[in-house]
């Protein structure tokens, strides 16, 4: 029946890609380019979802939802814009049994569709802030594409705030920036840098790119979330304006910011193992498996009644400490598979916690604990399970962090010149800081010669970048540089 | 400011436009037959999604996500599904940058693309019953649009089961068509009757469609929500077979049913006013606002702080009857605006109960309370005033659901013959009980003569059809004859 996972020090790719399809959590279509969110994998986007939206409400922001087609003209009003996404838009050039006289492009990102409504909806300062999101699907065609990382179509929440002036629209945009840094501390319990990107790298139309960066467990980055600055670029291309205090009519000032599936694909990446899915309990749906472990027919009911007491024990008295909600528990009787098909079976699709409970057991009144990411048993007393259970869930939700973080920074180096970043990324991967001197010519030529990009300047506390006096590591220009980060990255 | 609704009397449609528009729960876009839903008119929908995924949850269907792009090809697989819905699709046909080699469908309905995803997952008899819901966007290229009610895109969720019998399918859909009524009932506050569709009403594709249909304000039925039995049709055409118990291969017999945005337009038409919005308290995102009414400014302080102390007492007592949430509660402070203005918004956007609380009212400890849907001002003690907001939200919810299901009582019409039919029809409305010969080319006259179309034939307790002894209203067959309603629709 089972099938085995790649060892992620055989070959990281296929470790990862053998998770994802063993444990059910997503599978490729017919579609090129496109997947299927399975249920198991769909269940841990809605947990995001639940959890991001509490944030966005507590931040004034409201959702809504916009048309996913958009006249082709739109896209072609913000040039830097039209530029960026022109190459990967999918286009219905017929409907309805006919050719349109307008193409219409499957929404890329929503920027100009909203901007065509926020133009009719802001008249006044008293408008404003105007703060809306939305949770939709959006295209873009890739070519290579990996399931959750990269594909054609994916899931995400693109939120999109008109301001009065410059200073609110920064301020707002760092708001959001860092609320997806402790978004993806606090539940999905990845370690992240904020950072700014290069012009290279920013939004195609944005002033000025914050982004989260993850290291996965190969050394590799992953850009997590962006939050982006769009001063009154768009506002212009729409001609977006409200008619401020002093009686003049302005452009607004806006942002936009997103999270995707591919935030899923991270997680799998940070937190999993040979065995399969690590999932942090604040993204379970089922966090407890019970297996009643029955070696003779006759001692099943004895078993099944105290394994579903302990459950409604468990239940009952389990609303872990950090933690929002009551736990999800399965009490699995199913007689046709065998307990060792079945602790395989958990283990795959990442329940946090296995309790196993034999009729030996149930004599000492006590039940076998094993938490998914340590995998040491434990016999512990049935009257102490509800508390053991509620302690190590928070535990494990902190740890996972904690040794992602650690991860991180065991593989975060500063180095001074290149030729060393060269060979230490080839032989470790991991992320380098340096002095940068912002040359785009020299970080195109890094990303030509060792596929390495500049994944953000680091910033300080005020989330201002950081000057540095040492010179570049590239181009040995000695002034004006500022520390970087670069790295090899999904 | 304030614009004016046209009364219902007037012109219903307009109405119907006016307070959508102006209770700000949706807008006209810039891209033909697609509507903008704004977050008056979003928070509905996620209230009905949150409400919808527990009883779906309930049923033991969980959620998934599929492409929205289907091969062409795929379409074309089942004879009657691809009649049924070729001339509405919308077609990618150029994508990253060239023109594709297949047409890509954008999804009009989802049983080709899951189907090809099922085939692939059935295998065995262990594999069923599957049961998969996705909420997501879909596209039917539509001439005559209104918003919510028919838009060229919409957001549902549209249900799909394997089973390994046709019995256990009809069983199914039986199980999610009564989930639907009890839905309609207990949520939206609408009176549905239950229905089987003819055969020319069907879904392209099924075998047998379940329905129910609601009547609005203005006597039309408005179709809510569908239920199909679709035997083993996709089965075949996609080849989703399993190995049985007595080791032979068969073909899965399924279901899909789904509800749409349109269910927001029709609970608009069931329950508003020329006022504006009246929203089921179980749809409300905010139940309660509280209006200081502060004639001088110096009263504003000791106004103000009763009214936050109102709130909070509002907050922690209220957890409704019947109402599952904790009730939301704003408390209006805007001294830019008049208490008048403020009074006429909020019964626009339809918030349940309204608080007026004057420097009068707190020298008496008492406030004014009113209730959207019945307008009458009384003065309660505030300390009453958190158990009768409790009691007034729950009968709200509960007297909205019967005056719709009396007002359908009153406009439901038992009618022998065609002439009678067809003149009490333009005079009245309503729904018209009748004795059907199911005679096709009968039901596409009356539709042509009068725009009448068939709604359902009417089912009893065990979901069949009902025979009549009496000969058929229009063809005057004898023999054969079923219960069926008539009646104009949206």
């Amino acid at each position: 029946m089972a099938e085995k996972i790649t060892p992620r020090v055989e070959d990281f790719p296929q470790w990862y890609q053998d998770v994802v399809l063993q444990a059910k959590l997503a599978d490729y279509s017919p579609v090129k380019g496109c997947m299927v969110i399975r249920p198991n994998g769909y269940s841990i986007w809605e947990r995001i979802q639940q959890e991001m939206n509490a944030r966005i409400k507590d931040a004034g922001v409201r959702n809504a939802y916009f048309p996913m087609f958009i006249p082709e003209s739109f896209l072609k009003k913000e040039a830097e814009h039209v530029e960026g996404f022109a190459p990967e838009v999918a286009v219905v050039t017929y409907a309805g049994g006919k050719d349109l006289e307008e193409r219409l492009v499957v929404r890329p990102t929503s920027e100009t569709i909203i901007n065509s409504m926020f133009a009719k909806w802001v008249q006044s300062y008293r408008d404003l802030p105007l703060l809306i999101n939305q949770w939709a699907n959006v295209v873009r065609w890739e070519m290579r594409t990996r399931l959750f990382l990269r594909t054609t179509e994916f899931l995400w929440q693109e939120g999109h705030t008109c301001h009065s002036t410059l200073e609110e629209a920064e301020s707002f945009t760092l708001q959001m920036l860092k609320m997806y840094r402790e978004f993806a501390e606090n539940v999905l319990a990845m370690s992240v840098v904020a950072g700014r990107k290069s012009e290279a790298e920013k939004f195609a139309g944005a002033l000025r790119t914050y982004t989260i960066e993850a290291m996965m467990q190969d050394g590799k980055a992953l850009q997590a979330g962006t939050s982006h600055n769009l001063s009154d670029n768009f506002a212009k291309a729409f001609d977006t304006q409200f008619l401020d205090k002093d009686n003049k009519k302005k452009h607004v000032f806006q942002t936009s910011w997103g999270v995707s599936t591919r935030l899923i694909g991270g997680m799998i990446m940070t937190h999993s193992d040979d065995k399969g899915l690590v999932l942090p309990p604040m993204l379970a749906d089922t966090h407890i498996v019970i297996v009643p472990v029955v070696p003779k027919a006759a001692m099943g009911p004895a078993v099944y009644e105290a394994a579903d007491k302990l459950a409604a024990a468990i239940k009952e008295a389990v609303s872990v400490k950090g933690l929002p909600y009551r736990v999800g528990i399965h009490v699995d009787k199913d007689e046709q598979k065998q307990s060792g098909w079945k602790f395989h079976e958990y283990e795959l699709i990442g329940i946090p916690v296995r309790i196993e409970l034999g009729p030996r057991d149930l004599e000492k009144q006590q039940a076998v604990f094993t938490r998914r990411d340590k995998s040491v048993k434990e016999f512990i007393p049935l009257a102490d399970l509800p508390e053991k259970i509620g302690n190590e869930l928070a535990s494990m939700q902190k740890e996972l962090l904690e040794k992602a973080r650690s991860h991180r920074d065991a593989n975060t180096y500063e180095v001074d010149d290149y030729d060393t970043f060269k060979k230490m990324l080839e032989e470790k991967g991991g992320f380098y800081k340096v002095s940068w001197s912002k040359d785009r010519e020299a970080e195109e030529s890094i990303k030509a010669d060792c596929k390495a990009t500049l994944r953000c300047y680091v910033l300080d506390e005020n989330f201002e970048m950081i000057n540095s006096n040492k010179p570049c590591f590239k181009t040995g220009k000695k002034d004006g540089n500022v520390i970087a980060i670069f790295a090899r990255a999904y």
